[in-house]
């Protein structure tokens, strides 16, 4: 790369002084930034790369790609039900096209500025095309979501409509039968390109849930970290999921393996104690988003799919789970 | 990737509790890592990405590259005056060779545990072989070290012998006439694969030192960045460069070149008060590192080169600034 490339990428990322949030002590520029968490505060660290042709296709509309890349960050906070402060970025780039660069700067800021996360510090390379970053937030001590507090008698919550990200990804493959309708394949389209990451619904849920985390690599696959690492079972309830609109009219089949096991949600997975229901409820109609229940954590280890008997003393016939993974889903 | 090879990965970076540094509160295997910066501290981060065929050769040893992956973010930590605290590690991988990934992890976490810096996070992805890194480190509010402090009148300081890894990579481009003796050639490419980050200095030089910065980018244009950040000019002394023993015999012209602008150093490049003398001698004699006085900051802007005239009231003759950019180094 040229020194004028390097100044034309510079100009897109790092803003001038007044734009953006400023979250940072020493900003970029100098061999590190300095930036100063609130007194008594944690940092919560995440770090995600995206490569071409594997997370994303080059085709993608780069504002799209510049938020989703952030916004799988700001995901693990959410999860964490951490503040975002500040994020690092790394970039390599085969060429320097100005628009895309120009674009792909905007579909991320923006996002950043929407939760006041300021860009702090970034690497530009010539090379194969991938967005690295690792996003830092503020948590107070022995608040943050964990994978392993959940427990037996726990209420399984699920945020939003799971599924929709892979449902586009499949009229992608042209593997539906029937296909979309235009506006269905636009709306999950946008779910899968431009996910909302859950970061108010993860500070809502600092004191409220028991143990949370993203859907990314599917509902299930994903319910399993949080099994093992909290030393419990779950039941979930088919009946009970979420479905989408654009899912709706679908085979049921599809409408399971979407919902349970597609991947590339950024959706929040989260138990809770029964006694919270009313917190959650609360947490739903302040944020507009909704959330639901879906299962319960059982102190007999292992996951157990049942087509209906959501609460405790009903059991409704168990389905075999042939969810086992995302990266296994449909062969 | 399949779900084995991913625990293989994982075998050889994320250790079993008791090995390494634990300055984690919530290791890796969470949404995110969660540390504790201890009160008051404020906290330095440094991003740097690896691309083969750009950073490194696909020949390197992998033992040497995980050390240099590390070490060249340590040393923006250092260049700052910062403690190394965590780090986090993207990975991305064309395929799983476990000798190399073996000993990729052992350069790498060797260095780490030296420098008590614990391993929090990390994202393996299959893709054109890279490594990213950003690291953490702790420092004491209003004491990192920066770019923007030089004042007229201070001394330039350089540590160590730059210049060794350039004469290195020179070596492996098959252009030095002579070439090196098979010692020289070794030493040297022990200094470009496996560089030395200057940690204990930078913490040294807290409160020693006005400004400071790694000279990765060579010497002269890295004293660019704190002459444009602290708005002053300097001098600098031929005569008074450190001259590493392997380019001791050479052409005075390819020492200069080396030394000036060979880049790919981690030395610190930094200015201090002349009343910071002895502070700066007796750092030298704890760290048994080579400290060299090479020059003065001064309020009239840009750079001057000199052949001799290191003390003020001496100006030896100008000499041309033929060193603009590493980049632009030998056209």
């Amino acid at each position: 790369m040229s020194l004028g490339e390097f100044e034309l990428i510079e100009s897109f990322f790092w803003r001038r002084p007044g734009q953006g949030p400023r979250r940072a002590v020493v900003g970029n520029g100098d061999d590190c930034a300095v930036i100063a968490p609130a007194p008594g505060m944690q940092l919560a660290v995440s770090t995600d790369t995206m490569v071409e042709g594997r997370h994303f296709l080059s085709t993608v509309d780069p504002a799209r790609l510049g938020h989703k890349a952030l916004a799988v960050n700001l995901s693990d906070l959410a999860a964490c039900g951490a503040q975002p402060l500040a994020f690092t970025l790394a970039l390599t780039l085969p060429r320097v096209d100005e628009a895309w660069l120009s674009a792909l700067a905007r579909g991320l800021l923006d996002l950043a500025d929407e939760h006041e996360c300021e860009l702090i510090g970034g690497d530009t390379t010539a090379g194969p095309l991938s967005i690295g970053m690792t996003v830092m937030g503020e948590v107070p001590p022995g608040q943050a979501l964990l994978r392993s507090g959940a427990q037996p008698g726990d209420d399984l919550w699920v945020s939003g409509h799971p599924g929709e990200a892979r449902l586009a990804l499949e009229a992608f493959r042209g593997t539906l039968h029937p296909g979309l309708s235009g506006e269905a394949f636009e709306a999950t389209r946008l779910a899968m390109e431009a996910p909302d990451p859950r970061v108010a619904l993860g500070l809502g849920l600092r004191g409220v849930a028991t143990a949370a985390i993203d859907i990314s690599d599917g509902l299930l696959g994903d319910l399993g970290h949080i099994l093992r690492r909290s030393r419990v079972g779950a039941t979930v309830v088919l009946d009970a999921l979420p479905v989408s609109p654009w899912l709706a009219g679908r085979a049921v089949v599809e409408q399971q393996d979407c919902i349970l096991a597609g991947g590339d949600d950024y959706e929040l997975l989260f138990t809770a104690p029964v006694a919270q229901r009313p917190a959650v409820a609360a947490l739903a109609d302040s944020l507009g988003l909704l959330l639901s229940r879906i299962g319960r954590i059982e102190a007999d280890p292992g996951l157990r799919v049942r087509v209906t008997g959501l609460d405790e003393g009903h059991a409704g016939p168990l389905v075999p789970n042939r969810w086992v993974s995302f990266d296994h889903f449909r062969g």
